[in-house]
């Protein structure tokens, strides 16, 4: 019998029409220099541009509105510092639903300004996963809020599809599509969908050498943690490891998991804002850093996506993402 | 009799048949943030991801277009360091013409060689005017190449007026426009395209108060030169003066002109940035910029074309251009 994953391709059809009209149609971008460098045909999937600039609200607005309506009326609750703390506020501000987010007190003001100006309560607590996790528990206990999981819930992987599905309607004619790899929702999301509406598509996940928890789980056969000194890398939103739902489709549905140095990462970031005028967070250049290594992944010629999942970039960051501290020689 | 100006609607019509195929028909961007901020309903048009990384390529393949093939046979020559170098160069390379672009010596390596990479020969010539208009002369008469002008010729105004014909397309419901102002030749452009199938649109002009000769010469009712210490902006691609095809243009078919500050430039590209996700340069964040100050141009509610003019930015001005020079907190 084969294997049962967390959602399949009806699920996904069903999700991103749940999304429509509701979450951004992202624009896809190609650029001629790119195509000549890489010597292959290049499709940008533009989440960067999503509501909330990321991919993000796909999944939460997904999982909300197949929540029951006694279940939203208590609310929702998760932790991020990152994309996925505006996408679920968004989702939330949508449906009219309560949400609280809790994030670490060192999470940058601006981050935590956007969460509010969307309507959702902030709770602040230590910077610590455990911290985290403990006042995300008290905070359900509490209220009888549902606790939404960034990448890990068969409903969110779901939503996260849809992007998948956008793509292989945008470019018909593509062969391999590049992920980002952290939790692993958006890319079990899109290894679910081209699974069943582009089963000819190669599906590569791509993840930062410094937070590899699925190239080593994927070579251990098991699902393996990040060492305890914890991941190291420029990709903020990449370092959290696979869960149990996203685990199994990475193991199976995934055809390559490409281990990307930063600076491989920041090249790509560079070359994204010089070549197709995009801003994205380094989490999001990682799939074109992916295809920049000499060795490629992918043969010359192919119709590759590379889907940029978001662009949500503390600019003051920017000078030291793209090694160009040192002053310029024209005083501006 | 009405008064003649270098082209027409027909003239322009007749530019975007004749470009159709060879240049971008580039992308509409919004956002819900910036909306909300300026109360206005804005979209973007992004020349930014135009051939070349600016509109220039616009005018200049029109301007080769219409050229007698012997005239085309003989080459073309400019002198440019900035987007017009690329844009004559992807033209003449489209059309196999032979270019040559005269380049001051200290314009940034990176923009030789671009200009190199599209097969344009570059010479170099020492960093004043006399010393470029000196070289280009010389080198026309050896070779018997035409002289194309980067915004003051009436080929040139006509393919750049495309760019509005497009925006009105795209954004049937516009009421207002706002285009960056140097030259003139994008401007011109746009306003002479509205005239003829928009007449309602009003056209604003924004050019830095560093380099206001359009803002002076209407007031004085003549067409002004830059002040003898010469312009002071970062809109680099903003420093030359009007012409004799562009200013009667600008002075009649122009509602407003804007002089804004460098100050709101900056903040205008980091919001761009932050909340478009689109990197563009000082030049054409002008644009935004004339929108954010307290007493705007435009009336609360209006829907406002705003053209990212190009997106060619060194990178190593980032930093400055953004005021965020300071490392960031974190360590990369």
């Amino acid at each position: 019998m084969a294997p049962r994953y967390a959602t399949d391709g009806p699920g996904i059809l069903a999700a991103a029409r749940r999304l429509e009209g509701r979450v951004h149609r992202t624009p896809v971008h190609t650029s001629r220099a790119l195509d000549a460098m890489l010597g292959l045909r290049l499709a940008f999937k533009c989440e960067n541009v999503q509501r909330g600039g990321s991919f993000k609200v796909r999944g939460a607005l997904n999982a909300l509105l197949k929540m029951p309506p006694d279940q939203r009326a208590r609310g929702v609750l998760a932790h991020s510092s990152g994309n996925f703390a505006q996408g679920l506020a968004i989702a939330a501000a949508e449906l009219g639903v309560a949400a609280t987010i809790v994030m670490p007190a060192d999470a940058p003001a601006v981050k935590q300004a956007a969460v509010r100006g969307y309507g959702a309560q902030v709770v602040r607590c230590a910077p610590t996963l455990k911290s985290r996790v403990d006042t995300v528990a008290a905070l359900a206990q509490q209220s009888g809020a549902t606790v939404v999981s960034p990448s890990d819930h068969p409903d969110v992987i779901e939503g996260q599809g849809t992007c998948g599905l956008e793509l292989l309607a945008q470019v018909p004619e593509l062969d391999t599509v590049v992920v980002p790899l952290g939790g692993g929702g958006l890319l079990s999301g899109i290894a679910l969908a081209c699974r069943h509406v582009a089963p000819h598509v190669t599906v590569i996940g791509a993840e930062p050498e410094g937070a590899d928890d699925a190239a080593r789980s994927r070579a251990a056969g098991r699902r393996l943690d990040h060492p305890p000194e914890g991941p190291d890398t420029i990709c903020d939103g990449l370092r959290t490891v696979l869960g149990q739902y996203t685990w199994p489709v990475v193991r199976d549905c995934v055809h390559h998991v490409v281990r990307v140095p930063d600076a491989a990462t920041r090249r790509a970031m560079r070359l994204l804002m010089e070549r197709t005028k995009l801003v994205v967070e380094p989490s999001a250049a990682i799939g074109l850093a992916a295809l920049l290594t000499e060795n490629g992944p992918v043969p010359p010629g192919r119709r590759v996506g590379v889907v940029l999942s978001g662009g949500n970039l503390d600019l003051a960051r920017l000078p030291s993402l793209l090694g160009v501290e040192r002053p310029a020689r024209r005083s501006e």
